[in-house]
């Protein structure tokens, strides 16, 4: 009951998976069955969106699914209340992971609270939630920040506001970032943040790949940078010792 | 691999249902085996992980697990690590949702990660996750909060704060609130907070009882607040229009 009028219909976010992994080692049998059910969605990438359908509906024919993607936004809304005024139900599923978190999804949403459609979030994972359940780190009072600046000066000033905050108010910060981005970020924070202050990167989460190192930045060594993957959608974590 | 030494267990975070639901509405697969499997958990509350256990494998005899409250915490840290070190497999369930992200749990994460034994988060319900996720909010920088303060004054503040940080930085805010104290949080936000701050309150989420109202403050009424139980699980969400 989310003020649903008669007739519309219910907007389903569909968690997608992670990385490559059996479909039910991520996602409860509830989100798998609305997954196959539904035949109208808005993607964030129509291919990946595609290929998510098939592992999880490998007799479907995917062609008959209709599929619109959430760029450019104007006509993706538009279509996306003509779908639910008329009563259909539509998911939204982006590339990897929760839509809304850390990813596109939430003009959808938005747009069905204002025309009074049911919004249903299902269960799957998130890089941002296992990232931090298997930090060790507060769990309590924690920031998600997105991409940090790419630019060193100002990547360099957000860690160093991070480091600080870390300090006064003991909170987790959780960040993303290009792979290959990987090892530049962890010689920054290295070099910038204090020694004292955890951090944990997480990699791969859910897949056969999954690593985690968490552990202070002074304990941190070359040996422990070369274990991770240039290529793996990465998750950083900074936060006191608990 | 998590710099796992030869002989050490393993350690999971296994999450919990929310409420009354059926588990594989929310639990995946893999989730549901392993705690099918795992015979030592470290727990917030016995009587609820028994609950969860016999749920899950309702012909388990629950009497055969062993089970350790993690409060006091060094006698429960001393256990896990005397179990992991020993080569079992521990599981750690909170009482709802996921260990470790607004539960208890990281001070097991963090010692597994001290003795080199793997850490492995399992996909399951979260609050934070789902509420997020069905708030339309942005989800691209965001901040839980835990509890705010109980005492009105400082509960103020703080909503007050939480006012000033939507307008300069847009990102969106989580709390929690024990359920019979949501009526007079709910008018404390709607006399405290901006109009055009928007509300999500998000209820017994993965449950029938699911509710969801997420509109500008200007648009809250004593009927919205009417639908809202002062018995369920309850999450706050404030942020900027999308």
């Amino acid at each position: 009951m989310n003020g649903k009028s008669a007739k519309s219909g219910t907007l389903y976010l569909v968690p997608n998976l992670l990385g490559v992994c059996d479909p039910s080692d991520v996602l409860p049998a509830r989100t798998l069955a609305i997954a196959r059910r539904l035949s109208h969605f808005i993607v964030e990438t129509p291919k990946a969106a595609r290929a998510f359908l098939k592992t999880v509906s490998p007799d479907r024919v995917i062609a008959d699914i209709a599929m619109l993607p959430c760029d450019p936004a104007k006509a993706a809304i538009e279509q996306c209340a003509a779908w639910l005024k008329a009563g259909i139900d539509v998911g939204v599923v982006s590339d990897a992971g929760c839509p809304g978190m850390a990813d596109p999804g939430a003009a959808f949403v938005a747009l069905a609270h204002q025309i009074g459609a049911t919004v249903v979030p299902l269960v799957g994972p998130s890089s941002v939630l296992l990232g931090l359940m298997a930090s060790g780190m507060n769990g309590q009072l924690f920031t998600f920040h997105g991409y940090l600046p790419s630019k060193p000066p100002d990547r360099d000033a957000a860690l160093k506001n991070i480091d600080r905050l870390v300090k006064s108010a003991g909170g987790t910060h959780i960040f993303i970032e290009t792979p290959y981005r990987n090892a530049p970020m962890i010689d920054a924070i290295r070099t910038t943040v204090s020694g004292g202050v955890v951090l944990c990167v997480a990699q791969a989460l859910s897949s056969a790949q999954e690593t985690i190192i968490s552990k202070p930045i002074s304990q941190w060594t070359d040996a422990d940078r070369l274990r991770l993957s240039q290529k793996e959608p990465t998750l950083f974590l900074l936060g006191a010792q608990t």
